[in-house]
């Protein structure tokens, strides 16, 4: 479903979709930085973030000046107010990429993820590649259903990272102080990247239902950081 | 400075206001929680969140309805964008002193904060006290010194939270792996409750200047005047 009228929204819905292409990009890049060692990559994700967060603030004055100009009401200012919000959430999704470029580039030439906890690391890039591309699918087509799957899918995000602290807390854990500050703190990013997804496939359903699901109990909203 | 004109504008301030006061009650409370393991504090914070929850999603459905009715512009219109901003940052450092009392609760009766680390603790507690107060006077004033303060202050934060890092990976460390991924989430949720306030003072700064300095990061805010 299209949700986007005129040229001006087009151009933003553009620019929002670009945005989330380079976040796409910016975690599958840091995903072979961290699992790779891989300094050039980790380089690369952390020198993109700058575009990533040009493009939010040039998405928030472009809705501005629609704001200003259109004083546009029913679906078209729902589309706006939402695309200010997610701007900002792919934003940060593009940070929690650079934090996990920066944690490879730290630990840079060793692995900063801990031997015994690279099957689960492997397993959460994956799974946030594959978030990244539905969030992808679902801007470009303000697909509910697509928003659906990332809201029901962000379970198995949560389940791996929890078995990252059953690893670290495990009697089989050779890892040192630094390794368990390293896993906690990818995992957290990690985590946080798919809770984003979430937040974003929330407020697509909003912008094409008018309904907003965080106002549903047996929805729990995700806590963006 | 006031920049708020109209009665629907004034409410929407005062809501904004009674949001950054319930903040300022939920971390101080969480601080409680976590640093005497006190139960029924922690408790009250996880519960108390909710208000706070629902306070952003009453204040954004004000700020659309004001963006359908009146088509503002100038100042108006960077407050009610900027005011939809300052409720979803509020929201999430809400949700940080939850993730706290959280911790506490999940410890309990065990302290959170390993003992090692407890003086680090007791002093992000305070700055983050400190800081919760300088938001709220920011907010009640439009006050972009109290702004720059926040802004410059956030070093204090990040230094102690490196700092926890030095103890968990120093040679005297007695810490378990439990001890140290609590050291780590609970570090972390203090420096992002202290980004988020930063990330509110830059937002005040551009209601009442216009300029956003988050686009220049060595920007000092120019006088309001």
């Amino acid at each position: 479903m299209r949700v986007l009228f005129n040229e001006e929204l087009e151009q933003v819905a553009d620019d929002l979709e670009t945005m989330v292409s380079d976040v796409q990009a910016s975690i599958t890049t840091a995903g072979t930085a961290l699992l790779n060692s891989d300094i050039e990559a980790a380089q690369s994700v952390i020198d993109g973030d700058a575009k990533i967060d040009d493009l939010e603030s040039s998405i928030v004055d472009q809705c501005v000046q629609l704001l200003a100009k259109q004083n546009p009401v029913a679906t078209d200012l729902r589309v706006i107010v939402s695309t200010i919000r997610l701007a900002s959430t792919f934003e940060r999704m593009g940070d929690l990429a650079r934090h996990i470029a920066e944690s490879a580039r730290r630990a840079y030439p060793q692995p900063a993820v801990p031997q015994q906890a690279r099957d689960l690391f492997v397993k959460m890039q994956k799974r946030v590649e594959e978030t990244a591309a539905q969030v992808v699918e679902m801007l470009s087509n303000r697909d509910t259903k697509t928003a659906d799957e990332i809201i029901a899918g962000d379970d198995v995000l949560d389940d791996l990272h929890h078995a990252t602290f059953s690893v670290a807390t495990s009697d089989t854990w050779e890892g040192t102080s630094q390794d368990t500050i390293n896993l906690v703190l990818l995992g957290r990013y990690y985590e946080r990247f798919g809770d984003h997804a979430v937040s974003a496939a929330r407020r697509v359903v909003y912008i094409v239902s008018g309904f907003d699901p965080t106002k549903e109990p047996e929805h729990t909203a995700p806590d963006p950081d």
